[in-house]
Protein backbone atom coordinates (compact mmCIF):
# COMPACT_ATOMS: atom_id res chain seq x y z
CA UNK A 1 0.00 0.00 0.00
CA UNK A 2 1.28 3.52 -0.56
CA UNK A 3 0.10 6.57 1.06
CA UNK A 4 -1.03 10.14 -0.39
CA UNK A 5 -1.90 13.50 1.41
CA UNK A 6 -4.59 15.61 0.21
CA UNK A 7 -5.02 19.93 0.91
CA UNK A 8 -8.13 20.73 0.72
CA UNK A 9 -10.35 23.85 0.75
CA UNK A 10 -14.47 24.07 1.34
CA UNK A 11 -17.35 26.45 1.98
CA UNK A 12 -19.16 24.51 4.83
CA UNK A 13 -22.55 25.98 4.14
CA UNK A 14 -24.00 22.81 2.06
CA UNK A 15 -21.81 20.34 3.53
CA UNK A 16 -23.73 18.00 6.84
CA UNK A 17 -19.61 18.79 7.77
CA UNK A 18 -16.88 16.41 7.22
CA UNK A 19 -17.86 12.91 8.38
CA UNK A 20 -19.51 10.51 6.17
CA UNK A 21 -23.10 10.20 7.23
CA UNK A 22 -25.30 8.20 5.13
CA UNK A 23 -28.19 10.50 2.71
CA UNK A 24 -26.06 13.32 3.88
CA UNK A 25 -23.85 15.70 1.68
CA UNK A 26 -20.31 15.48 3.52
CA UNK A 27 -17.48 16.53 2.28
CA UNK A 28 -15.52 13.25 3.16
CA UNK A 29 -18.47 11.47 1.34
CA UNK A 30 -18.06 13.85 -1.80
CA UNK A 31 -14.34 13.21 -1.47
CA UNK A 32 -14.59 9.40 -1.11
CA UNK A 33 -16.71 9.17 -3.80
CA UNK A 34 -14.26 11.45 -6.17
CA UNK A 35 -11.52 9.01 -5.62
CA UNK A 36 -13.45 6.14 -6.50
CA UNK A 37 -14.67 7.72 -9.63
CA UNK A 38 -11.13 9.20 -10.28
CA UNK A 39 -8.68 6.72 -9.10
CA UNK A 40 -10.76 3.88 -9.05
CA UNK A 41 -10.82 2.17 -5.42
CA UNK A 42 -12.54 2.85 -2.60
CA UNK A 43 -9.92 4.14 0.00
CA UNK A 44 -11.29 5.85 3.31
CA UNK A 45 -10.17 8.97 4.43
CA UNK A 46 -8.32 10.08 7.45
CA UNK A 47 -8.31 13.77 8.25
CA UNK A 48 -6.74 16.44 10.86
CA UNK A 49 -10.01 18.61 11.42
CA UNK A 50 -13.54 16.93 11.51
CA UNK A 51 -15.37 19.92 10.73
CA UNK A 52 -19.18 20.20 11.87
CA UNK A 53 -22.09 21.00 9.47
CA UNK A 54 -21.29 24.45 7.97
CA UNK A 55 -17.63 25.19 9.18
CA UNK A 56 -15.32 26.09 6.31
CA UNK A 57 -11.55 24.76 6.03
CA UNK A 58 -9.16 27.26 4.14
CA UNK A 59 -6.66 24.74 5.00
CA UNK A 60 -7.78 20.85 5.80
CA UNK A 61 -5.11 18.36 5.77
CA UNK A 62 -6.47 14.55 4.90
CA UNK A 63 -4.07 11.11 4.12
CA UNK A 64 -5.23 8.01 2.41
CA UNK A 65 -4.08 4.52 1.55
CA UNK A 66 -3.84 2.78 -1.86
CA UNK A 67 -3.03 -0.14 -4.01
CA UNK A 68 -3.23 1.22 -7.30
CA UNK A 69 -0.95 3.89 -8.72
CA UNK A 70 -2.76 7.11 -8.69
CA UNK A 71 -3.51 8.92 -11.72
CA UNK A 72 -1.38 12.04 -12.99
CA UNK A 73 -3.01 15.38 -12.17
CA UNK A 74 -5.04 13.72 -9.74
CA UNK A 75 -6.70 17.29 -8.08
CA UNK A 76 -6.93 18.85 -11.48
CA UNK A 77 -9.12 15.72 -11.65
CA UNK A 78 -10.78 15.12 -8.76
CA UNK A 79 -11.57 19.41 -8.79
CA UNK A 80 -13.43 18.68 -12.28
CA UNK A 81 -15.99 16.38 -10.87
CA UNK A 82 -16.14 17.74 -7.37
CA UNK A 83 -18.85 20.59 -6.23
CA UNK A 84 -17.52 24.18 -6.97
CA UNK A 85 -17.67 24.07 -2.87
CA UNK A 86 -14.84 21.77 -2.31
CA UNK A 87 -11.74 22.00 -3.96
CA UNK A 88 -8.29 19.85 -3.79
CA UNK A 89 -5.48 22.31 -3.76
CA UNK A 90 -2.96 19.78 -3.26
CA UNK A 91 -2.64 15.99 -4.09
CA UNK A 92 0.40 14.27 -3.92
CA UNK A 93 2.53 10.97 -2.53
CA UNK A 94 3.35 10.81 1.31
CA UNK A 95 5.65 8.89 3.32
CA UNK A 96 4.80 5.52 4.15
CA UNK A 97 2.40 5.08 6.83
CA UNK A 98 1.38 8.94 7.07
CA UNK A 99 -2.04 9.81 8.75
CA UNK A 100 -2.89 13.33 8.45
CA UNK A 101 -5.29 12.71 11.84
CA UNK A 102 -2.65 10.96 13.89
CA UNK A 103 0.27 12.66 12.99
CA UNK A 104 -1.17 16.34 13.08
CA UNK A 105 0.84 18.03 16.09
CA UNK A 106 -1.85 20.85 15.82
CA UNK A 107 -4.69 22.75 13.90
CA UNK A 108 -5.10 26.48 13.88
CA UNK A 109 -8.68 27.62 13.54
CA UNK A 110 -10.05 31.10 12.62
CA UNK A 111 -13.14 33.00 13.90
CA UNK A 112 -14.01 36.24 11.70
CA UNK A 113 -17.01 38.46 13.71
CA UNK A 114 -18.06 41.27 11.38
CA UNK A 115 -18.15 44.07 14.15
CA UNK A 116 -20.14 46.50 12.07
CA UNK A 117 -23.32 48.60 12.05
CA UNK A 118 -24.41 47.52 8.72
CA UNK A 119 -24.17 43.20 6.81
CA UNK A 120 -21.53 43.15 4.27
CA UNK A 121 -23.04 41.25 1.40
CA UNK A 122 -19.67 39.49 0.53
CA UNK A 123 -19.11 38.99 4.40
CA UNK A 124 -22.43 36.71 4.38
CA UNK A 125 -22.37 33.18 5.65
CA UNK A 126 -18.63 33.55 5.84
CA UNK A 127 -18.48 35.92 8.80
CA UNK A 128 -20.56 36.32 12.38
CA UNK A 129 -22.20 39.73 11.78
CA UNK A 130 -22.10 41.04 15.56
CA UNK A 131 -24.05 44.69 15.47
CA UNK A 132 -23.03 45.21 19.50
CA UNK A 133 -20.71 47.16 21.31
CA UNK A 134 -17.22 45.36 20.92
CA UNK A 135 -14.75 46.40 23.11
CA UNK A 136 -11.08 44.90 20.91
CA UNK A 137 -9.50 45.85 24.54
CA UNK A 138 -11.18 43.14 26.61
CA UNK A 139 -11.37 41.05 23.54
CA UNK A 140 -7.32 40.49 23.78
CA UNK A 141 -7.68 40.20 27.40
CA UNK A 142 -9.76 37.28 26.99
CA UNK A 143 -7.81 35.82 24.18
CA UNK A 144 -4.69 36.28 25.99
CA UNK A 145 -6.41 34.47 29.10
CA UNK A 146 -6.87 31.36 27.08
CA UNK A 147 -3.21 30.62 26.35
CA UNK A 148 -1.97 27.89 28.24
CA UNK A 149 -3.71 24.71 30.19
CA UNK A 150 -6.94 24.91 31.16
CA UNK A 151 -9.77 22.84 32.11
CA UNK A 152 -12.36 23.62 29.29
CA UNK A 153 -15.33 21.73 30.69
CA UNK A 154 -17.37 25.00 30.24
CA UNK A 155 -16.85 25.67 26.96
CA UNK A 156 -18.17 22.11 25.54
CA UNK A 157 -21.55 20.05 25.58
CA UNK A 158 -21.89 18.71 28.88
CA UNK A 159 -23.28 15.14 26.78
CA UNK A 160 -19.77 14.53 25.03
CA UNK A 161 -17.19 11.34 24.38
CA UNK A 162 -14.43 13.74 25.85
CA UNK A 163 -13.11 12.13 28.55
CA UNK A 164 -10.53 14.70 29.07
CA UNK A 165 -11.09 18.40 29.09
CA UNK A 166 -8.03 19.72 29.98
CA UNK A 167 -6.17 21.06 26.65
CA UNK A 168 -3.22 23.56 25.85
CA UNK A 169 -3.61 26.54 23.98
CA UNK A 170 -0.55 27.22 21.90
CA UNK A 171 -1.57 30.79 20.45
CA UNK A 172 -5.01 32.72 21.06
CA UNK A 173 -5.20 36.09 19.94
CA UNK A 174 -7.73 38.54 17.63
CA UNK A 175 -6.16 39.73 14.32
CA UNK A 176 -7.76 43.02 12.55
CA UNK A 177 -8.10 41.86 8.90
CA UNK A 178 -9.85 44.84 8.21
CA UNK A 179 -11.19 48.00 10.60
CA UNK A 180 -14.81 45.93 11.13
CA UNK A 181 -13.66 42.08 10.50
CA UNK A 182 -11.71 40.64 13.42
CA UNK A 183 -10.27 37.30 13.49
CA UNK A 184 -9.90 34.65 16.34
CA UNK A 185 -6.80 33.04 16.01
CA UNK A 186 -6.11 29.71 17.87
CA UNK A 187 -3.92 26.98 17.88
CA UNK A 188 -3.60 24.04 19.87
CA UNK A 189 -2.48 20.24 19.53
CA UNK A 190 -6.71 19.18 19.71
CA UNK A 191 -9.56 21.11 20.70
CA UNK A 192 -12.94 19.64 22.00
CA UNK A 193 -16.28 19.63 20.45
CA UNK A 194 -17.63 23.47 19.85
CA UNK A 195 -14.73 24.59 22.24
CA UNK A 196 -14.15 27.68 19.42
CA UNK A 197 -17.21 28.47 19.09
CA UNK A 198 -18.52 28.93 22.73
CA UNK A 199 -14.97 30.22 23.59
CA UNK A 200 -16.10 32.87 20.90
CA UNK A 201 -19.80 33.88 22.36
CA UNK A 202 -18.63 34.09 25.55
CA UNK A 203 -16.08 36.55 24.70
CA UNK A 204 -18.03 38.69 22.86
CA UNK A 205 -20.40 38.79 25.73
CA UNK A 206 -17.16 40.23 27.74
CA UNK A 207 -16.59 42.31 24.97
CA UNK A 208 -20.37 43.92 25.10
CA UNK A 209 -19.67 44.75 29.06
CA UNK A 210 -22.20 41.59 29.47
CA UNK A 211 -20.32 39.58 31.24
CA UNK A 212 -16.42 40.13 33.33
CA UNK A 213 -12.75 39.53 32.20
CA UNK A 214 -12.79 37.80 36.24
CA UNK A 215 -15.97 35.34 35.14
CA UNK A 216 -14.09 34.66 32.03
CA UNK A 217 -10.87 33.59 33.53
CA UNK A 218 -13.01 31.18 36.16
CA UNK A 219 -14.79 29.41 32.85
CA UNK A 220 -10.79 28.33 32.17
CA UNK A 221 -11.21 26.24 35.59
CA UNK A 222 -13.48 23.65 34.93
CA UNK A 223 -16.86 25.65 35.51
CA UNK A 224 -19.82 23.81 34.17
CA UNK A 225 -21.24 24.16 30.77
CA UNK A 226 -24.11 26.24 31.67
CA UNK A 227 -22.03 28.91 32.63
CA UNK A 228 -20.54 30.17 29.88
CA UNK A 229 -22.06 31.80 27.24
CA UNK A 230 -23.60 30.47 23.47
CA UNK A 231 -22.27 28.61 20.81
CA UNK A 232 -20.78 31.42 18.06
CA UNK A 233 -22.51 29.95 14.74
CA UNK A 234 -20.47 27.87 12.48
CA UNK A 235 -20.28 30.24 9.67
CA UNK A 236 -17.56 32.11 11.19
CA UNK A 237 -15.60 28.95 11.81
CA UNK A 238 -12.27 27.91 9.49
CA UNK A 239 -10.07 25.30 9.88
CA UNK A 240 -7.05 27.52 8.58
CA UNK A 241 -4.14 25.19 8.57
CA UNK A 242 -2.38 21.92 10.51
CA UNK A 243 1.23 21.12 11.30
CA UNK A 244 3.27 18.21 11.69
CA UNK B 1 -37.42 67.92 -2.40
CA UNK B 2 -35.07 67.07 -0.12
CA UNK B 3 -31.97 65.09 -1.56
CA UNK B 4 -30.46 61.95 -0.20
CA UNK B 5 -27.49 59.61 -0.88
CA UNK B 6 -26.98 56.34 -0.76
CA UNK B 7 -23.87 53.82 -0.51
CA UNK B 8 -24.67 50.39 -1.51
CA UNK B 9 -23.05 46.98 -1.83
CA UNK B 10 -23.77 44.21 -3.56
CA UNK B 11 -23.04 40.56 -4.93
CA UNK B 12 -24.48 40.42 -8.31
CA UNK B 13 -24.73 36.85 -8.96
CA UNK B 14 -28.79 36.64 -8.25
CA UNK B 15 -29.46 40.31 -10.03
CA UNK B 16 -29.91 41.19 -13.45
CA UNK B 17 -27.82 44.28 -13.11
CA UNK B 18 -28.57 47.77 -11.87
CA UNK B 19 -31.70 48.90 -13.91
CA UNK B 20 -35.41 48.09 -12.88
CA UNK B 21 -36.76 46.05 -15.74
CA UNK B 22 -40.36 44.80 -15.20
CA UNK B 23 -40.19 40.89 -14.02
CA UNK B 24 -36.78 40.94 -13.24
CA UNK B 25 -34.66 40.95 -9.85
CA UNK B 26 -32.76 44.20 -10.36
CA UNK B 27 -30.57 46.42 -7.63
CA UNK B 28 -32.72 49.72 -8.55
CA UNK B 29 -35.82 47.70 -8.41
CA UNK B 30 -35.27 45.76 -5.03
CA UNK B 31 -33.93 49.29 -3.44
CA UNK B 32 -36.86 51.40 -4.68
CA UNK B 33 -39.38 48.75 -3.15
CA UNK B 34 -37.41 48.95 0.23
CA UNK B 35 -37.57 52.79 -0.05
CA UNK B 36 -41.16 52.84 -0.44
CA UNK B 37 -41.69 50.52 1.98
CA UNK B 38 -39.76 52.09 4.88
CA UNK B 39 -39.60 55.82 3.60
CA UNK B 40 -43.34 55.53 2.42
CA UNK B 41 -42.64 57.21 -0.95
CA UNK B 42 -42.05 56.19 -4.38
CA UNK B 43 -38.98 57.59 -5.28
CA UNK B 44 -36.15 56.77 -8.35
CA UNK B 45 -32.72 55.83 -7.71
CA UNK B 46 -29.72 57.79 -9.72
CA UNK B 47 -27.18 55.79 -9.36
CA UNK B 48 -23.10 56.21 -10.55
CA UNK B 49 -22.62 53.15 -12.28
CA UNK B 50 -25.14 51.30 -13.74
CA UNK B 51 -23.79 47.26 -13.45
CA UNK B 52 -24.61 45.00 -15.91
CA UNK B 53 -26.04 41.38 -14.96
CA UNK B 54 -23.77 39.63 -12.62
CA UNK B 55 -21.31 42.27 -12.02
CA UNK B 56 -20.36 43.18 -8.14
CA UNK B 57 -20.31 46.38 -6.42
CA UNK B 58 -18.75 47.18 -2.99
CA UNK B 59 -18.97 51.11 -2.99
CA UNK B 60 -21.97 52.14 -5.46
CA UNK B 61 -23.58 55.62 -4.70
CA UNK B 62 -27.04 55.97 -5.65
CA UNK B 63 -29.42 59.32 -4.92
CA UNK B 64 -32.83 60.31 -5.03
CA UNK B 65 -35.12 63.16 -3.65
CA UNK B 66 -37.64 62.65 -1.57
CA UNK B 67 -40.74 64.94 0.10
CA UNK B 68 -41.31 63.58 3.39
CA UNK B 69 -38.72 63.28 6.17
CA UNK B 70 -36.49 60.16 6.43
CA UNK B 71 -36.91 57.83 8.86
CA UNK B 72 -33.88 57.44 11.66
CA UNK B 73 -32.03 54.40 11.08
CA UNK B 74 -32.95 54.68 7.41
CA UNK B 75 -30.20 51.58 6.08
CA UNK B 76 -30.61 49.52 9.31
CA UNK B 77 -33.95 49.52 8.55
CA UNK B 78 -33.38 49.16 4.43
CA UNK B 79 -31.20 46.09 5.27
CA UNK B 80 -33.83 44.47 7.78
CA UNK B 81 -36.08 44.42 4.52
CA UNK B 82 -33.37 43.42 1.73
CA UNK B 83 -32.21 40.61 0.46
CA UNK B 84 -29.13 39.37 1.64
CA UNK B 85 -27.20 39.84 -1.41
CA UNK B 86 -27.56 43.95 -1.09
CA UNK B 87 -26.94 45.68 1.55
CA UNK B 88 -27.01 49.87 2.04
CA UNK B 89 -24.20 51.06 3.85
CA UNK B 90 -24.81 54.74 4.16
CA UNK B 91 -27.92 56.44 3.82
CA UNK B 92 -27.66 60.38 4.71
CA UNK B 93 -29.02 63.51 3.77
CA UNK B 94 -27.14 65.45 0.48
CA UNK B 95 -26.82 68.96 -0.68
CA UNK B 96 -29.75 69.46 -2.47
CA UNK B 97 -29.49 68.84 -6.23
CA UNK B 98 -26.87 66.37 -6.06
CA UNK B 99 -27.39 63.68 -8.43
CA UNK B 100 -25.23 60.33 -8.15
CA UNK B 101 -24.90 59.86 -11.74
CA UNK B 102 -24.51 62.90 -12.92
CA UNK B 103 -21.97 64.63 -10.40
CA UNK B 104 -19.69 61.50 -10.47
CA UNK B 105 -16.13 62.88 -11.33
CA UNK B 106 -14.60 59.05 -12.06
CA UNK B 107 -15.85 55.40 -11.14
CA UNK B 108 -13.13 52.89 -10.09
CA UNK B 109 -13.66 49.55 -11.07
CA UNK B 110 -12.01 46.09 -9.65
CA UNK B 111 -11.56 43.09 -11.98
CA UNK B 112 -10.48 39.97 -10.03
CA UNK B 113 -8.74 37.36 -11.51
CA UNK B 114 -7.65 33.96 -9.94
CA UNK B 115 -4.13 32.89 -11.81
CA UNK B 116 -4.11 29.46 -10.12
CA UNK B 117 -4.19 25.85 -11.37
CA UNK B 118 -6.93 25.02 -8.94
CA UNK B 119 -10.06 26.45 -8.06
CA UNK B 120 -11.08 28.00 -4.92
CA UNK B 121 -14.37 27.55 -3.12
CA UNK B 122 -13.92 31.20 -1.43
CA UNK B 123 -13.10 32.71 -5.03
CA UNK B 124 -16.13 31.09 -6.39
CA UNK B 125 -18.26 33.60 -8.32
CA UNK B 126 -15.68 36.17 -7.28
CA UNK B 127 -13.04 35.97 -9.42
CA UNK B 128 -12.50 34.95 -12.92
CA UNK B 129 -10.67 31.38 -12.21
CA UNK B 130 -8.17 31.74 -15.30
CA UNK B 131 -5.71 28.24 -15.76
CA UNK B 132 -3.46 29.26 -18.76
CA UNK B 133 -0.21 30.91 -18.06
CA UNK B 134 0.15 34.68 -17.32
CA UNK B 135 2.91 36.78 -17.23
CA UNK B 136 2.45 39.33 -15.31
CA UNK B 137 4.95 41.96 -16.58
CA UNK B 138 2.90 41.46 -19.67
CA UNK B 139 -0.04 42.06 -17.89
CA UNK B 140 1.69 45.43 -16.59
CA UNK B 141 2.50 46.76 -19.55
CA UNK B 142 -1.05 46.28 -21.25
CA UNK B 143 -2.12 47.92 -17.84
CA UNK B 144 0.31 50.53 -18.41
CA UNK B 145 -1.13 51.13 -22.17
CA UNK B 146 -4.35 51.61 -21.39
CA UNK B 147 -3.81 54.90 -19.07
CA UNK B 148 -4.33 58.56 -21.20
CA UNK B 149 -6.95 59.16 -24.14
CA UNK B 150 -7.85 56.35 -27.17
CA UNK B 151 -10.20 55.32 -28.85
CA UNK B 152 -11.76 52.15 -27.34
CA UNK B 153 -14.28 51.20 -30.22
CA UNK B 154 -12.61 47.49 -30.06
CA UNK B 155 -13.24 46.85 -26.93
CA UNK B 156 -17.00 47.54 -26.65
CA UNK B 157 -20.13 45.91 -28.72
CA UNK B 158 -20.74 46.66 -32.05
CA UNK B 159 -24.55 47.27 -31.49
CA UNK B 160 -24.46 50.05 -28.68
CA UNK B 161 -25.76 53.40 -27.92
CA UNK B 162 -22.58 55.51 -27.49
CA UNK B 163 -21.92 57.88 -30.31
CA UNK B 164 -18.21 58.88 -28.48
CA UNK B 165 -15.56 56.19 -28.45
CA UNK B 166 -12.88 57.96 -27.17
CA UNK B 167 -12.72 57.71 -23.84
CA UNK B 168 -9.85 58.96 -20.69
CA UNK B 169 -8.66 56.72 -18.29
CA UNK B 170 -6.77 57.92 -14.84
CA UNK B 171 -5.70 54.70 -13.32
CA UNK B 172 -4.92 51.56 -15.02
CA UNK B 173 -3.06 48.91 -12.93
CA UNK B 174 -2.99 45.08 -11.88
CA UNK B 175 -2.58 44.75 -8.20
CA UNK B 176 -1.46 41.53 -6.36
CA UNK B 177 -4.24 40.77 -3.55
CA UNK B 178 -2.57 37.66 -2.97
CA UNK B 179 0.10 35.74 -5.18
CA UNK B 180 -2.46 34.04 -7.25
CA UNK B 181 -5.04 36.85 -6.77
CA UNK B 182 -4.41 39.65 -9.42
CA UNK B 183 -6.47 42.59 -9.95
CA UNK B 184 -6.75 45.46 -12.29
CA UNK B 185 -7.76 48.61 -10.83
CA UNK B 186 -9.22 51.35 -13.25
CA UNK B 187 -10.66 54.60 -12.73
CA UNK B 188 -12.36 56.67 -15.51
CA UNK B 189 -14.31 59.61 -15.84
CA UNK B 190 -16.68 57.43 -17.34
CA UNK B 191 -17.03 53.87 -19.54
CA UNK B 192 -17.81 52.30 -22.28
CA UNK B 193 -20.88 48.85 -22.18
CA UNK B 194 -18.88 46.31 -21.20
CA UNK B 195 -14.91 48.01 -21.76
CA UNK B 196 -13.53 46.64 -19.12
CA UNK B 197 -14.00 43.07 -19.36
CA UNK B 198 -13.21 43.15 -23.05
CA UNK B 199 -9.83 44.76 -21.70
CA UNK B 200 -9.16 41.93 -19.26
CA UNK B 201 -10.25 39.30 -22.02
CA UNK B 202 -7.96 41.18 -24.11
CA UNK B 203 -4.91 41.86 -21.75
CA UNK B 204 -5.32 37.70 -20.91
CA UNK B 205 -4.59 36.98 -24.37
CA UNK B 206 -1.21 38.92 -24.81
CA UNK B 207 -0.27 37.74 -20.94
CA UNK B 208 -1.02 34.04 -22.49
CA UNK B 209 1.42 34.58 -25.50
CA UNK B 210 -1.37 34.18 -27.70
CA UNK B 211 -1.85 37.98 -28.77
CA UNK B 212 1.34 40.87 -28.94
CA UNK B 213 1.75 44.11 -27.03
CA UNK B 214 1.89 45.51 -30.12
CA UNK B 215 -0.99 44.39 -31.58
CA UNK B 216 -3.02 45.28 -27.94
CA UNK B 217 -1.49 48.98 -28.31
CA UNK B 218 -3.05 49.25 -32.29
CA UNK B 219 -6.36 47.86 -30.65
CA UNK B 220 -6.61 50.87 -28.68
CA UNK B 221 -7.06 53.57 -31.67
CA UNK B 222 -10.02 52.80 -32.70
CA UNK B 223 -9.80 49.16 -34.32
CA UNK B 224 -13.28 47.15 -34.95
CA UNK B 225 -14.65 45.38 -32.04
CA UNK B 226 -13.70 42.46 -33.68
CA UNK B 227 -10.42 42.44 -33.48
CA UNK B 228 -9.80 42.47 -29.93
CA UNK B 229 -10.55 39.57 -27.23
CA UNK B 230 -13.45 38.00 -25.78
CA UNK B 231 -15.42 39.48 -23.05
CA UNK B 232 -14.59 38.61 -19.70
CA UNK B 233 -17.01 37.26 -17.80
CA UNK B 234 -19.36 39.76 -15.59
CA UNK B 235 -18.38 37.73 -11.80
CA UNK B 236 -14.94 39.08 -11.86
CA UNK B 237 -16.04 42.65 -11.77
CA UNK B 238 -16.58 45.27 -9.48
CA UNK B 239 -17.65 48.72 -8.36
CA UNK B 240 -15.55 49.26 -6.17
CA UNK B 241 -16.20 53.29 -5.73
CA UNK B 242 -17.30 56.66 -7.06
CA UNK B 243 -15.16 60.13 -7.01
CA UNK B 244 -16.95 63.04 -6.50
Amino acid sequence: MATARLEIAYDGARFAGWAAQPGQRTVQGELEAALARIAGEQVTLSVAGRTDAGVHATGQVASFEHASELPDRLAERLNAVLGRDLAVLVAEPAPAGFDARRDARSRTYRYRVLAAPSREPFEEGRALWWRHPVDRGLLDRCAAAVVGRHDFTAFTPTQTEHVLFERNVDVCEWIEERPVLLALRIEAPSFLRNQIRVLVGTMLEVAGGRRSLEDFGELLRGAPRERAGNTAPPHGLYLAGVRY
